[in-house]
C-alpha cells in the first residue's frame, strides 16, 4: 500500500514507520519527512496531498494540545487544541478522503487522556473525544469504502523521562505496541472504531 | 439562586427558563435578552460577566454547528461548530468559573447526535463528544467546590417541524422534559456528568 504518515518524526510516528515499513511510506512533518506540511495550515494541507497523489492510506501521530490548570486557562489556550491536534487531523480526514483509493483508511491519534483525564489536560481530554466522535460520525459517511479509526495509546513508556508527573500510576506502553494498532487500522476492518492501547 | 442563562430566547433556553423561573434568572444572547452577549468573542463574554458579578450557576442553551455531507464538508466548515457551540461554551466556563461563587454550578449543552450520528451531523457529533469529554476533564480541577455538566437532549417535539428529516426514527422529547436536567444539574450534586434526556 502507498501510505501518508504525518508526525514519522515523533516518538510514536517512529514506531509506527517502523510498523508499515512493508509499505510504501512517505513521511511528512512541518521540518521533518519526505513532504513537508503544517496540518494547522489548510494551504499547507492541500499542497501536499498535491504532491503524495493518490494513496491507500493516511495515518497522522501529530498534533499538540495544551497542559495548564483549568483555574488559569483561557479561550486562547484552549483554542490551540481545537486548531493543531482536533482541526489539524480532521483537516488531513477532510482533505484527505479526496485522494484516497476506494477502500483506503484514515487513522488519527487521540490518546489515553481522552477516557482517563489528568490534572491540567482539560484541553486534551476534549480534543481527544472530539477526534474520537468525528470518526464514529465521519466513518458513517465516507464514501467508496473508505475507513477511519483514531488510535488512543497509553501514554507511551518512550515520553516517561517527560511525561511521568502528568500519569501517576497509568501502565505506559512501549510505542512498538502502540503502532501495533495503526497496522491494524491500516490492514484490518475496523471503522469508526477508537482502538485503545491499554 | 442568581442564574445566568445564555441563549433563553431559544427553543431549548425558552423551556429552561420556565423550570427555573423559581430562581432570579438573567437572560442572555446575541440577538435578545436582558444582556448581549456573542459566545464566539471572548471580549464580549467578558463584558457579560462584568455585568452580571457574582453568580450561584451558569447555563448554557446556545451555539451552532455545520450541518452537511462530509464528503463536501471542509475546514472552514468544520471550524464553524469548533468556534460556536464548543469554544463559545467553553469560554463561558472558563471566564464564568471567576465569577462563580463557591459550590456554583455550570451546565452546558451537547445532545443526542454526540451519542448517535446523524447523516450529515459529523461537526455536531465531533463538538458534542468534545463538550462532554470538556466537563468530565473540567468537573476534576474546578475550584471552590464548583461543579460543571452537560445536558445531552433528544431532537426536541417543538424542533421537528424543521428537523425532522435529519432524525427518523428518534423519539423527540418535549422541551419541558429536557429542560428538567438543567435543574437537576443546578441543584442537585451531579458533577463531571452527561445528563442524557432520551
Ligand atoms: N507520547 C505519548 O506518550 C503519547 C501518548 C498518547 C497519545 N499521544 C499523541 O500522539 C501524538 C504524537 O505524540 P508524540 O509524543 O509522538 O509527539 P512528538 O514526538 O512531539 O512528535 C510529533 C510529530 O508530529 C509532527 N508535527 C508536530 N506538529 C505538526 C504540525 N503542525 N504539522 C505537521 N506535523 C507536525 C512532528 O514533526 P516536526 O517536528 O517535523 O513538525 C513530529 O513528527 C500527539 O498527538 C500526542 O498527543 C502521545
Ligand atoms: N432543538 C433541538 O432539538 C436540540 C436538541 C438537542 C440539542 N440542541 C442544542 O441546544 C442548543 C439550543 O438549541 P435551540 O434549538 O434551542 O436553538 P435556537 O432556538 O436557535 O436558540 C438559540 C439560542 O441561543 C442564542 N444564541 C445563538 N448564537 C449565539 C451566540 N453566538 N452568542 C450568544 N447567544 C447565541 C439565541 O439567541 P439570539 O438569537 O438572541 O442570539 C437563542 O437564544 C444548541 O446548541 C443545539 O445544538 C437542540
Amino acid at each position: 500500500m502507498k501510505i501518508l504518515l504525518v508526525g514519522a518524526s515523533g516518538t510514536l510516528g517512529r514506531a509506527i514507520h517502523q510498523a508499515l515499513s512493508h509499505h510504501d511510506v512517505i513521511t511528512a512533518g512541518r521540518a521533518s519527512g519526505d513532504l513537508r506540511v503544517d496540518i494547522t495550515d489548510s494551504d499547507s494541507i492541500a499542497r501536499l496531498f498535491e504532491k503524495t497523489g493518490r494513496l491507500d492510506a493516511i495515518v497522522s501521530a501529530a498534533g499538540e494540545t495544551h497542559f495548564g490548570p483549568l483555574t488559569e486557562t483561557t479561550a486562547a489556550d484552549f483554542r490551540i487544541g481545537l486548531e493543531n491536534k482536533l482541526l489539524g487531523q480532521i483537516n488531513l480526514a477532510l482533505t484527505g478522503q479526496h485522494y484516497l483509493n476506494d477502500g483506503g483508511s484514515i487513522t488519527l491519534t487521540s490518546g489515553i487522556v481522552g477516557a482517563h483525564p489528568i490534572r491540567h489536560g482539560s484541553n486534551t481530554t476534549t480534543v481527544n473525544r472530539a477526534l474520537e466522535g468525528f470518526a464514529a460520525a465521519a466513518a458513517l459517511e465516507l464514501a467508496r469504502g473508505q475507513r477511519i479509526n483514531v488510535v488512543s495509546p497509553n501514554v507511551l513508556q518512550e515520553s516517561m523521562a517527560a511525561y511521568a508527573p502528568y500519569f501517576p500510576g497509568f501502565e505506559a506502553v512501549p510505542a512498538a505496541r502502540a503502532a501495533l494498532a495503526y497496522v491494524r487500522s491500516v490492514e484490518g476492518i475496523a471503522n469508526g472504531q477508537t482502538l485503545a492501547v491499554w
